[in-house]
């Protein structure tokens, strides 16, 4: 069995957690009868201090639905160049949506209120208007960064003078949660529309939830079922959210530890990408002796799986399945590489 | 509890089911790592004859995505007024697909191959043109009806002739297999793809499967995704659909009996659509002294569900969860509504 | 120079339409200062007792900004299987408004407001919801054919009591106007829009308008920019449109009796495939000793073009350029051809 | 008569090009058989070194047609965030193409090369795969600035080494050849396509040519239909382009001249955006005292009309139609306006 540093999307559901899908009571959710469903829609909601979730099969999907809320077709989304919606979602918000885009340049959670509110563009004839900023906490590809509360209500405040919708792609903020301290309501309060994912690090097997005022979410639920997204029986999949929120959220403390000590391993080797604040782990390969692909098969070889995600770029992340005496393994063989 | 005829999408897991569920081995199926999915994908495709299948959370995106494969935007999907996949999929076609339809007058099951014939449109610089034809089997709106495999092959040489696609909506072909008794790769071999829903009549609690070649499911992955649809440990669900298909395509001859029995207690009101040929049993109230909403809220006050699909137009549906003490006591309750 | 029965759209401007060209004033109508085009827009949104009505370079784009102000994306159009809109514009309502189609049977003209009533869905959660229903008048495909005023009549009780949208392509309504004595204003007051061409019948050599209500229009302005049809000084063109509509109205009788003309003579060979009431003849060789391509070739030899609409369809045209002693040539020349 | 600074898009046909109009020899362009169409397509091909060009009533429809041709419907296009393609086109690339974008930071002309190779994303079952980049020359929001043809070249590297597509926004190309004396088939050899644009600088009413592979305009053809671009006697149209491609381009010269004139005058008060290369004169006024609307509305008393871009941004363009005395009046009001 290797040591799988590829993605917290790996994790595997615990004994406690099948136990809870196994026994959860379940309706047809396409009915609105789900019981455990509606039971997570309501904790979710209430987590963040809004009015209404939807479960959804997909973060993707979650985050489509949060983004066709709030964009008519030909409107714009603004997001950075970076952002799961714009670049791991398959372009769904342009081929289902209709929904334009121009992006600030990538650099992860530092974003700069003011780039964002000069990109703006009314309402108009002339131009096509600005709907929707889109943020990402913690950022993916922004190596796990988290972006400032501070930073976040002043792009709030950039959102209401323009009047356009402000969504949070809340893969793992609870992530964000944990590093900075910052409660989930204190987000949530932010944001018109939020998506958060139980899959990731909270180790749940499916799910995401789309989070925002009860008339959105309302409107939610249809556009769920034209994506394809309306199962029934879903009630088996929210019990292990249920079971995920309920005990694997403050453990993620214990993850972004892991991933310290793995960016302090190799951070000598000058390949440390940017700072890690949470469970993922930056590598800049620009100046190593190997190219990502080169590091990524050399690790293989090894029994470590990383992420290659450019010619020169790769990551690590540490999660619930990685224990302690993994992380020192894999450090261990990647300094090793490295050295090479 | 409510005696519920609504659909068979309310089954809820068996023990058993569970049970599956709960020991399955898992993955994570966006990587293609997800062991019992992978199984279930094989023996799907190997059921109906097809080199590939895809696991999808929802009959309706199975069906969008088969959809996306075979029609390009601005194409035409030629099916009857009546499907399922212009009808309950939120316009899914055009509005994700871009795809323009032309219907032929819903008559449910009974497809006549020449009027279909004569509705294809040459590929052109003047016209748009037919891409692919879609049919339902068996047919919901159309009362649980069976296309008769003749009819199949027929349609198969007007689209060989036209060089079109020919997709069927197979969401309840099981229930076509055990009627009439053709094994379910002859109805494979005569589709381009196809479509299989596991949460209904099978009863597991979601997924539905698109099939085909191997290059189109390979496409199909990735609209997958764009849709929504790549989910991760998605194996506790192939699990329960692994032991649906195991243990659950037989008995449907049992939900058969039962709607055949109820068809034949409301008979002599005259309110019966069609001939019952599966486990649906269509009700047409023009002649009756109330309405569909009427009917389906008096039954519903002696804990009879039923489903109202137009104004004089109403549905029982029987499957695992309603036994046939249920049955009988279902159609006295009804017998004595309408004879009020 | 042969003579061209194929459509009305090969009339070249008159001397005199083009005079008016070349001296019209004009603007830039992006700016909305173009004066003829705001005249021409004036005047047609007054024949048809409208509010306001837009300028484009095309009838199917007008006909596509009508549909798009009416369905929003994944809603329903319901229109005949042989409309222009869903049969010669390219699947544009799918692709680029995302509109989802159901057709009752092509009857052309004869349109059935029962049937049409019986295909309406109901908005609502389940199923797509009908936002529109589109009529043509004269049809092409339908050979010219009138649509009663008071089946328009009925059309519009159904859509009122639907609260669906009712429109019009008018791209031949002047043909209507004629053939059955009909007040334009008249056929104005049924629809809520209606697209009116100028270069059909009318023989101006580019443009077509929408008409409907101030609000309505004001929103196709930001549609026709995004279709790609703001022109700038489109005055040129609209002048030709005013001269049209001065001056070849009511001449449309003569071509009405032109294709009577040509009617009558080919009538005994058995190939009318409906009476003729404007300036189509279509024709139906299903038990012609030659298809349409044969005889569209035979004739091309002998210096006479018609439309092949189909293995067994064919279409003459007649209009401005056909003069009376053209028309009688053809005749001769086509019953030669079918006694042969 | 105010002196109309707005934009190159408001002058009028000259006497001559009336007259070429007036005599154009037309067909229904449809059918492929407008001689003058064919005529200036063939020219402007010729001119750019490509296999053929098609004629569409808009620039818009020009690029948006280009687009289509070269990304698909969910992969990305990549241009910068000022680019008229994704500002002033109504987000058709997203609403009607299903393209989705991202953008480097607006810097005009100024592009470089590694920047846009650096956000190139490879074709994947991962991530959205780039299909195309655009640039636009001259530059719109860029001040009319000129992208030098050895960056051009160093884009095509960057294309070709990641085999994505290169089109050109070339609206004003015309312009850009002019002032730096680089031959249209110098631009041409370098893009996969080409918009270029009749109506603005070179003074015809009406019309723009997508330029490219004969392949790609032979689907073009087919997309333009789709758009509602396909227009019947276009060769009235037609015929002002060509008038216009064989009289004023070399004139623009005069244009550039006037532009660098009013930049000069009002150069000492601070507010000049840029350094004016062509016929736009970009004006920013972060530091004048009044904003832009102030400015415009001031110069619209005085009888001279310029645009508003944004808040602090405006834009004076020269053409045809505004003289050299009017460009002194126009200068000698606005330094007053300024000074004030």
């Amino acid at each position: 069995m290797p040591i799988d540093l590829r993605s917290d999307t790996v994790t595997r559901p615990t004994p406690g957690m099948r136990e809870a899908m196994a026994a959860a009571e379940v309706g047809d959710d396409v009915y609105g009868e789900d019981p455990t469903v509606n039971a997570l829609e309501a904790e979710v909601a209430a987590l963040f201090g809004h009015e209404a979730a939807l479960f959804c099969p997909t973060g993707s999907m979650a985050n489509q639905i949060a983004l066709q809320l709030s964009v008519p077709p030909g409107a714009e989304l603004l997001c950075d160049a970076d952002a799961h919606v714009i670049t791991y979602e398959m372009g769904a918000a342009a081929a289902y949506g209709g929904i334009t885009s121009r992006t600030w340049p990538a650099v992860g959670a530092d974003v700069d209120p003011d780039v964002v509110a000069g990109m703006i563009r009314p309402d108009g004839y002339w131009a096509v208007p600005t709907a929707a900023i889109a943020v990402e906490q913690t950022h993916n590809r922004g190596g796990g960064g988290v972006i400032p509360l501070d930073t976040l209500r002043q792009l709030r405040r950039v959102a209401d003078e323009a009047q356009v919708a402000l969504h949070c792609d809340g893969a793992r903020i609870w992530h964000a949660h944990v590093a900075d301290g910052v409660p989930l309501a204190s987000y949530g309060a932010l944001f018109d529309t939020l998506s958060v994912c139980l899959s990731k690090g909270l180790g749940a097997p499916v799910g995401s939830l789309v989070v925002g005022a009860a008339d959105k979410i309302e409107r939610a639920r249809m556009i769920r079922k034209r994506m394809g997204g309306g199962m029934r029986q879903a009630g088996v999949l929210a019990a292990a959210g249920r079971y995920a929120l309920a005990h694997h959220i403050e453990r993620l403390a214990e993850d972004h530890a892991k991933a310290a000590r793995l960016a302090e391993a190799i951070a000598p080797f000058g390949v440390l990408a940017a700072p890690v604040r949470t469970n993922l782990v930056p590598l800049d390969l620009t100046k190593a002796p190997m190219d990502a692909h080169a590091l990524a098969a050399a690790a293989r070889a090894e029994g470590v799986l990383i992420s290659v995600l450019g010619p020169r770029i790769a990551r690590l992340v540490t999660h619930m399945d990685v224990t302690d005496t993994a992380v020192d393994q894999a450090a261990t063989t990647l300094t090793h590489i490295l050295r090479a």
